[in-house]
């Protein structure tokens, strides 16, 4: 992968650019993506030229998050299609072979966003019917970018859509507690969970976010802090462990996190910590919203046992990120369990782009993929 | 203060010494403390011969853990005693200023653990007595560093009592989560919570502990899965969002956990995130037991609302320990409060070296006390 790093504060194109915080772009035969590991020490834009360059992005987690895992996935199938060498126009099943295998890398990256999976498909079946419709290699290449930017502008919109419908949820005053980030960095742009309170406060809403830091990644601390700040949204960082007290005091009124998986039963999947706070939340009356695009519904996901949930590795815990020394011995046993799953009794509502779920989940949730 | 490494598995007496992890130590004119910010890296003794050294110890966390707090400052008082400049021949109430002096500073090292104001007044309570019965000031003295010697006497045998009736609550088999560090290294010696362990262990009970991390300062992560491995009990380290997920498995069999501070209705003082635990683990029918030395209970303390939660630096959560850069920006708002209050309603029992307090704990704490 080529890295190239740019000044996102100058007066080019590029700014306007980066001031949605979109972290995603295609650039004619490449991708590049906002590396997400090194926010916000720095702001590092790298390249990828191959399928295989955007599976080790997704699984080093350079890219993040269940909506933009599968924007990145959708730009790496188009990417398999470039690269695999036979003439343009040749037909266009003679990239059949190669563009799957390369699905399956991208499916296998991560386990737990639905997205992912999802992305591939979408992909996997516009080249099919390139393939039954006999076009080009060439045309079957067009067709993967094209399909790629619409995902990407589709999980944009829905972003939009989704924040505005749940910022109706939000108080005119008040606390938003979020775990993770499930933000412009962790989508096409905009955000989910902070969508809704970039629309809360686009609405008028005087809106303060308590930012869990969410180890072991710091995806908190690290990108929803840093993206509140610039969207010039007052927020407070706290350890994991503080929300329940915060919420004991009466400081938080409401909670909003994304989604990696949910259910069709209405159990999610989301960073690890989350369903810690959705009891912490249950346990002082309050609001507990999910907020994800339609893409995050598994229809064939009945419940949240069925989701398999991604074990990272043990260094993450033990050698945190930017620490010069470990926090544990070399030899400690360790289990770093990635997502968890919060059951369907606790979401107050799931707010998608073409609406709100609310419970019995079973009924509300299939209307949405109607 | 002045520092010394120490190879602690040699053969020397001093293996024998550590192999208890007893974390602090008289020796003759200065108190010997094992530097509790550089484990697990480095194992490192620091000494302090003054009572302002102490009181450094205590605020920059060298030494932490309510009881050993106290054992601590009780130490420092006899430093102060030590250092204050009058003919040994002198009467006693010469040294009162100043050991008076020291003895607010220790207090204000740190607010929350009672344990520290506890041993001060006790150590001025002998001064006092030598005082009015006539004594010299090297009498004086020397009943300070007595009464140092018997308090930590006196809070290891506390440890190893709470520690055999505690180990009744586990099973003979299963799985233990705790938060934080109370541990030996908390205490004079053996632990409170991990004392409990210890002594579920030596009762020949099969045990694994889930270590909480314990984020700001990994006291779970450096120190607990530190001492548990050293004492041979199976442990596994994982992020503090990952607590509940694990009981939802049915991974968890009990929590136990140390105090900072008891107020009289039973509600707990103890390292922040330890009220989620609680939530948690009322939410899954487990288990929450407080394990802690009378000298913990606070009887000038009516409920939990009373007690001062420290706010400690925000470089704390910004700058994690051994970072080599930030995870947030310098200007980012951080609230950094170290404790967290669990109510009596979520406390299934209190743990101490002269009996179990059950609810009403408003009736049962005060027995303890007589």
């Amino acid at each position: 992968m080529e890295a190239k790093s740019e000044d996102m504060s100058d007066g080019t194109g590029e700014k306007q650019y980066f001031s949605d915080i979109v972290p995603i772009r295609w650039a004619g035969d490449r991708v590049e993506m906002l590396d997400q590991t090194l926010l916000p020490s720095e702001e590092k834009w790298v390249q990828a030229v191959s399928s295989a360059e955007v599976v080790h992005a997704i699984s080093c987690l350079l890219v993040r998050g269940a909506p933009l895992i599968g924007v990145t996935a959708a730009y790496g199938m188009a990417l398999a299609g470039l690269e695999y060498a036979c003439p343009d126009e040749a037909p266009a099943s003679a990239l059949s072979s190669h563009v799957h295998q390369a699905g399956e890398e991208l499916v296998k990256a991560r386990p737990t966003a639905v997205n992912l999976a999802w992305a591939v498909e979408r992909q996997l079946g516009l080249l099919e019917r390139a393939v039954v419709q006999g076009k080009t290699a060439r045309e079957a290449r067009r067709l993967l970018i094209e399909g790629a930017g619409m995902l990407h502008s589709r999980e944009q919109a829905a972003c939009r859509s989704l924040g505005a419908i749940g910022a109706d949820f939000l108080p005119e005053q008040g606390n938003v507690l979020t775990h993770c980030n499930a933000g412009a960095l962790a989508t096409g742009g905009y955000g989910t969970a902070l969508g809704v309170v970039r629309a809360g406060r686009e609405a008028g809403k005087n809106l303060h976010v308590w930012v869990d830091e969410t180890r072991p990644v710091w995806q908190g601390a690290r990108l929803t802090a840093w993206e509140l700040t610039r969207a010039g949204i007052p927020n407070t960082l706290i350890v994991d462990g503080a929300a329940a007290y915060l919420m004991a005091q009466g400081k938080v009124d409401v909670c909003v996190v994304g989604a990696d998986r949910i259910a069709m039963n209405g159990d999610v999947a989301n960073k690890i910590g989350t369903y810690g706070v959705a009891l912490a939340a249950a346990a002082h009356g309050l609001s507990f919203l999910v907020a994800a695009p339609v893409s995050t519904l598994d229809p064939a996901c009945g419940n949240g046992g069925e989701i398999e949930i991604e074990e990272r590795s043990s260094a993450e815990v033990t050698s945190p990120f930017g620490a010069s020394h470990a926090v544990a011995l070399p030899e400690q046993t360790v289990l770093n369990l990635a997502f968890d799953v919060t059951p369907a009794a606790l979401v107050t509502a799931i707010v998608t782009e073409v609406g709100v779920a609310r419970p019995p989940y079973g009924r509300s949730l299939p209307l949405l993929l109607r």
